[in-house]
């Protein structure tokens, strides 16, 4: 149970940048990333997330534990668990079709395994009433829930919500938490906690750390920043060539490319922020943008780009899509992916509470 | 899971008077009791709660659970896991002294079943933060802990605490909470949470009804209306012959009973309240009361009633006391009652829980 030693900056529970998580060769790290499943998944999902996983886990000496967190859609969607079981799925045939990989990884219904909800219900006599309700996180989120237009009074079960995440955090073992700058007080949370018990009770638990993409978010196509409600303004991972097409070409460009005199530039120029991302010939990538700015004879116009960037991204999708197609004709391999883990993990998790109960002394009263 | 038919009073869900719960023949009425482990108990418990227990137990048409509600010591005796553990197994043996049996009733240690915790964990979701701190029991508990000197923060678990007594009072199909008339409210709450998951996933939990004890409590020996902090004003069922001949001595009496002028009465009179409930001779005791009221030349003196009282208290506590030892010397017996039950109800109460994990749509994801 012994904390992992990794390259940090100055805030020690803070590792900016994948490259930055130094993993030694004795030692295995634990990795725990969430996911709530109310969303299908999109190239920013991509982006932001799954492509770190993937190389999480394909090294060696990482074990990924992959958090369908299905008790953070109930906290205020009681009524749409119907809604959400379909969008487990998706979302598990989504991770699937991008590679990763319930052999080498675990993947995780948080409803399966009822240990953490047990030791959630003992880490909320670890923490004050003020500290949790005082969590910025927590405020935050909680005043756009309420300036949401009829919107649910928020549940207990809200308030409860980033012990809950401790809990996740806390039982199998995680030292590196993935998460977004506004999550770091989970972590410090779940640090104090965690701290508390392996003081009162002379256990280990890893101090868990935060780990920052130093990805920056992958821009809507409309360059807002945030999601449209209806959803138009991104691509699916499961887009077809045709949603693509579509897509791509409603795409912000520089709406001052109209005339020879005016001065184009690039920075908030969608195509060619996706092209960075997707398209594979850097040097031929760089030449178009000079050619871009640059005005002369052999320019490029926005429909040139915009047609690399549905050929780079039809190459990225079609292989998922391809996957996905294969996934749904197999859903035995899907439930099983999601089923698989459960005998063996919640044994050892089991094991872990009945240690943590004896630590605490609650376990075998009236017996030595 | 029908709820069970009971006579009430104007509230239907508060039943006064165990004469009142009418159990009908072809049902069972399922009642759960909690007890914190914090405490010895006295004879006030035995007046106050354990006499109800022991009659409803012996009613082959209820079948009672008695909750060792050790969670609720964790609230804010985090550190104090050890001294619990011992109180746990004295109460056991107190309830066994005082013939309570697990082969008629449960006896459940909450800890010992994670269920409930993962009961609890989904009942935060059905109930409103506001709803939740305005509870008005919890709300004068926490002003009483904050209160007090050199007490720790109230806990995010303390805060938690009603809806976890939902969980414990859904877990066993609850139909008969026997509580005092200060805790209606979390009935009134187990209720509204119940009646919330009935209607939205169709189950047929019952709603529970609070059992009030017509009982007034056992007065204080010194007359006080609160126990006193070094515990001397109260008599432990383990208690001696010499301890309760030197209870009994100190009982408050009426202080004007000095004089052949001043006027009597035993309103106030602690031997005489005890002796109301401890000794058996009622006509004697009516008896008594008049000879001592009424100044004539055969009056009855306080060392006369208290040498009675004594007695009385010792015929009563002696076999409780036999029995004691006798489980002291059978710790076996007494582990043994609070695990064999384990194996059985957890089962029955694991397949409700599934019951209400696949209503709520919480279960084989991916299979229909």
């Amino acid at each position: 149970m012994k904390s992992a030693e990794v390259t940090t900056d100055k805030t020690p529970h803070v590792i900016r940048g994948i490259q930055n998580l130094e993993v030694k060769e004795w030692q295995i790290l634990n990795v725990l990333t969430w996911a709530r499943p109310s969303w299908r998944l999109h190239l920013g999902h991509y982006v932001w997330a799954l492509k770190n996983w993937k190389l999480m886990q394909e090294n060696p000496s990482v074990k990924c534990s992959f958090l369908i967190a299905d008790y953070q859609v109930l906290w205020d969607h009681l009524g749409e668990t119907q809604k959400m079981r379909n969008s487990v799925i998706d979302m598990v045939i989504d991770w699937m079709s991008v590679w990763l990989d319930p052999n080498k990884s675990n993947f995780v219904v948080q409803s399966y395994v009822p240990e953490f909800a047990e030791l959630f219900n003992y880490l909320t006599m670890f923490v004050s009433y003020t500290t949790a309700v005082n969590n910025p996180t927590l405020k935050e989120e909680m005043k756009k829930i309420e300036d949401r237009e009829s919107s649910n009074p928020i549940s207990l079960g809200f308030i409860n919500y980033p012990v809950s995440q401790v809990a996740d955090i806390m039982l199998p073992l995680t030292h590196i938490v993935p998460v977004w700058e506004d999550q770091i007080p989970h972590i410090e949370l779940a640090r104090k906690i965690i701290k508390k018990v392996n003081t009162m009770y002379n256990t280990e638990f890893p101090l868990p750390k935060a780990l920052i993409s130093d990805m920056s978010r992958l821009v809507w196509i409309d360059w807002t920043d945030k999601m449209s409600k209806s959803l138009w303004n991104t691509i699916y991972l499961t887009a077809t060539y045709e949603e693509i097409k579509s897509q791509v070409n409603k795409m912000y460009t520089d709406p001052n490319k109209t005339s020879i005199d005016s001065k184009w530039n690039i920075d908030k120029h969608v195509v060619f922020l996706y092209l960075d991302i997707f398209y594979e010939d850097k040097k031929h990538l760089e030449e178009l943008k000079k050619r871009y700015i640059e005005w002369w004879e052999n320019s490029v116009w926005d429909w040139e780009i915009k047609k690399l960037l549905i050929e780079a991204l039809e190459k990225f999708i079609a292989p998922i899509r391809e996957r996905r197609k294969y996934y749904e004709n197999h859903m035995d391999i899907v439930v099983d992916a999601i089923e698989k883990w459960s005998e063996n993990l919640r044994k050892d998790w089991q094991k872990m509470l009945l240690q943590l109960r004896k630590a605490m002394g609650l376990l075998n009263y009236g017996r030595e």
